[in-house]
């Protein structure tokens, strides 16, 4: 891994919007290329999300984790997914994670770790996802955003892992958090647990 | 899993494009909700995506990768992700996962595998990533197109799991072509292999 990177760095020139959509912003920037030439580079800005891994011992005394269904129109398709959401301005990860699971599913956790973060669509969108765990779950009474439509379900980890394989699960967040979970459970990744 | 979604689907009204970009087309569409209501919903319109896992045996005896560093502007930063690039007009997921592999790196493959499909960014993209495997790799010349800079190299699938865990890797197709990857390699997971 070489740290000075300037063969492959573009630079901003200029920048203008494109687009100011109610939920898409999108900018197109004229960027200086490694040759020296130029180039134009659209993209959406994005205030970034958390999505959680919200984890329990199922009856069967194997990993269990919640999840939802959610019918996403882009893809026209019912996906499953960990619960994810938008952080709000100002919003810590920590405390956006913890407000989408409650909101999303109705859980709290008391144990929390942060995993990593993800970028889904690094050629046109700033967006990244932080990855949290959670664990010691509590049911309350979920709490969605008006016009939000999805169902709240658990599976053992075996099962999410083996929809991955299968072409059930597909959400590149989800099967990012399920290659997360299988390294977690085999002890092979380690999390830093805070009680929050 | 139930079969019928009515409670979670959501129908077109009607539709406008809102970004006619060089690379980004976004559209605006009405839609109604479960419930009845109507809500807007804005995405981009992609023509997708295939992404390339080429593995080879290293020197150690062990399943090693072709990677590629790129630098991504959106997120400002050189990325470690495995090959991939966008369908031409009618090309079809293989012809594109050959050239992409070709162009990018260099390679030929003589056997290929279709794993799956992902999809990076359900919230806001039409956008889908076929994954595929390829293996028993022939260099040859790579023919980057005009203004693309990357570097290529290659890793033990080992030392690009590490990575994930490390924050090293953190593009999500990439995340997932190694949940992939590592279940290929310990057996848990099947491929297809076809001579191409």
């Amino acid at each position: 891994m070489q740290s000075d990177d300037v063969h492959l760095r573009e630079a901003k020139q200029s920048g203008e919007k494109i687009l100011e959509g109610k939920f898409l912003k999108a900018f197109r920037d004229v960027v200086s290329l490694p040759d020296g030439s130029h180039a134009t580079r659209e993209y959406v800005v994005h205030p970034g999300a958390v999505m959680v891994i919200p984890l329990f011992t199922g009856p069967d005394g194997k990993p269990h984790v919640i999840l939802e269904r959610q019918f996403r129109y882009p893809v026209g398709q019912v996906m499953i997914e960990f619960p994810a959401g938008k952080l709000d301005p100002g919003e810590s990860v920590l405390a956006c994670a913890q407000r989408e699971l409650h909101e999303e599913t109705g859980y709290t956790a008391i144990e929390w770790a942060r995993a990593g973060v993800l970028h889904p669509v690094i050629a046109y969108s700033t967006e990244f996802i932080d990855i949290w765990f959670a664990r010691q779950l509590t049911l309350g009474e979920r709490m969605l955003d008006q016009g939000e439509f999805l169902d709240v379900f658990s599976a053992s980890a075996e099962e999410l892992i083996a929809w991955c394989t299968q072409g059930k699960v597909t959400d590149a967040k989800t099967l990012s958090g399920a290659l997360w979970l299988q390294n977690v459970i085999s002890g092979q990744w380690k999390l830093d647990w805070q009680t929050a």
